[in-house]
């Protein structure tokens, strides 16, 4: 199989990084905050190393305001829910995920917030300015993907981040798609908020993402349970992380992140995306020298604004059928249909066929891209 | 190290479900329900394999309504914020757990709900009377443990619910402690939503959880995201399992379910459970024979209502001292303090100096025991 779906999950992970993971695990694999005896103290001190470890590694001032959760989903909601308060107005823009956009829907539906959504260009950036342009006096979050999964554009998360500090409006920045390729720094985008998720770019597991908090941050928890401390209140833990951590941890999970942010320190996160943007823009000259192939977004792939994301559609084929013939004839694992990103296909006048997402990883060739495009050429045939 | 804290988490893990989850992992890991190329395909069968396993193992009615959580809380939060409407009367004891507590103890404090919190007998036990004679009008919902972390005490679930069954009140059963060691059958003790985690006496790893729900039961979501299906619509998919669960599935940990539930179908779960019901009644009488400890729940630890789970305390020590001893001088790992179930040990006089809790898996031994039992008559001397 030709794996071109990285942008949904990243495939393979580095074996090293499971095998190490799974003898840590068998190791030390016991209930971390809970217990007093060493082992548990020490299951404990590897999950506040991995916090500061993504502190670190996201330019965030307190490894305490690292919050670990189930995935970038479960992050989102828990900021989402956390944050907005009835009578809050919040601005989102047309290349989010459902991950956003659901959440922010059903708050809405219910009375709570009042939303407005911003568009994107024809290159498939938001501007600072539209966003600036929908500020109300009561606008309290702005929230929006650092990348887009559907064009791998790569916002201007930097700039709204001046605009929000300026006016005092806290920046939700949903970094799922960029964390692991490109640096996420907290601080420089101004952002109150990050949400990651460990299995995409981060070549970690599944079922561990997170969210990082700026510490003026004003958040409450939407679940309640056992936190290791203070067991004897009834009332859910105020102190981080525990107020937004609640249950058992997956300490697998984590460990599992942990170590391949170390496989992707040692190998320089720089020069790996340097090597996928090399090579998405090999496989987009040669789709783009395909007669019947459409090309979204920028139509000039740059290692500044974009990630190794492209997708595309030839003729008038549905994009599920398209993503069958590349499976089934080819051996070409892509993404097909909406990605979860209805409005970014609405724009793009893709909303009933979708597209064919091709999405590069860290274990990409040439080779791979040689076949992806004689494949389309001779589907285009 | 002697870990007598698998009530906490098991450990070890049988070594082949860890080694086993990651071959499959590492093979198959792609993102499921989302791609529809052959790989993506077969992790989503695997997912759907795993929920048809476990509706089988606790008698469920419906594959679909066995839906994956990070862990018991977060299931036990999905049930509650989901089930529950204002106005709502709820019935609980004063065994359970904080994730049980904290909930709803925020409902109570929201004007959501009201709650009635029932005694247990000095063995240990929930009186099903008690129940019955807290039924409101209002009552909706009974939620209570399968058995107590703290003392081991087995429930008169099946009596709770014919009571609500009479009553028409839905019966919420936490079987974080019981699944894995004791039958769990949906349909037998009338639940119409069973909570489960992974990595307690069903082997798995952490990061993984769930609930059973049954097909009558009205629930609504309290988090929204992606689904993998019906991504053109803001509203998140009303159909089950997707319902209740949004964004990218743990693969591993699911993986890691279903193969140690394969391993303890193999050895067989009732023989397991003698086996440790056979230690921890040695453990027992090798306590209470210790001048100066004191032993909490049911004296008599029969195989019908206990699971291997026994709380002590040993003259006027605090337990967290207790346990320090028992970890540093000899080794062996217990849990100290309230074992997140703060009202068991209000009720047992323990709540300033808590209790160490002994509680054991399938790998241990004789030897265990007796180097325990050893360990606290030289303590006591």
């Amino acid at each position: 199989m030709i794996y071109l779906d990285n942008a949904a999950t990243t495939w393979p992970k580095p074996r090293q990084v499971l095998d190490q993971m799974v003898e840590r695990f068998a190791a030390m694999g016991v209930s971390p905050g809970r217990g007093s005896y060493d082992a548990a103290l020490e299951a404990s001190d590897f999950i506040h190393g991995t916090r500061t470890k993504l502190a670190r590694f996201f330019g965030a001032p307190d490894a305490n305001r690292v919050i670990f959760t189930a995935n970038a989903t479960d992050a989102l909601n828990t900021a989402l829910l956390g944050i907005l308060k009835p009578g809050d107005h919040v601005i989102t823009t047309r290349l989010e995920h459902n991950s956003v956009l659901r959440p922010l829907y059903h708050l809405q539906q219910n009375n709570v917030i009042t939303c407005t959504i911003v568009p994107f260009n024809q290159e498939g950036f938001v501007s600072p300015q539209d966003i600036k342009n929908a500020m109300q006096s009561d606008t309290k979050l702005v929230v929006m993907t650092h990348a887009s999964n559907v064009l791998g554009t790569i916002q201007p998360v930097k700039k709204v981040g001046a605009v929000c500090r300026a006016r005092g409006i806290d920046l939700l920045v949903d970094a799922s798609q960029s964390a692991g390729q490109i640096p996420v720094n907290m601080e420089e985008l101004n952002a109150s908020v990050l949400v990651f998720t460990g299995h995409k770019s981060l070549y970690g597991p599944p079922g561990i993402g997170g969210l990082v908090l700026h510490p003026d941050l004003e958040i409450e928890p939407s679940r309640f349970g056992g936190t290791g401390i203070v067991s004897s209140s009834l009332v859910h833990t105020r102190e981080f992380p525990h107020r937004l951590e609640a249950g058992t941890h997956n300490l697998m999970g984590i460990m599992g992140l942990s170590l391949a942010m170390d496989y992707l320190s040692e190998k320089g996160i720089s020069t790996l995306y340097k090597q996928e943007m090399e090579l998405i823009k090999e496989l987009y000259r040669g789709l783009f020298a395909i007669k019947g192939v459409e090309l979204y977004g920028s139509p000039k792939i740059s290692t500044h604004g974009h990630l190794a994301v492209l997708s595309a559609n030839l003729d008038n084929l549905n994009s599920a059928d398209l993503g069958a013939i590349l499976d089934g004839d080819f051996d070409i694992a892509v993404r097909v249909g909406l990605h979860c990103a209805p409005l970014v296909h609405k724009t793009l006048g893709t909303h009933k066929r979708g597209a064919v997402r091709f999405s590069l990883g860290i274990f990409n060739t040439g080779a791979d891209i040689d076949h992806a495009i004689r494949a389309m050429e001779q589907i285009a045939q």
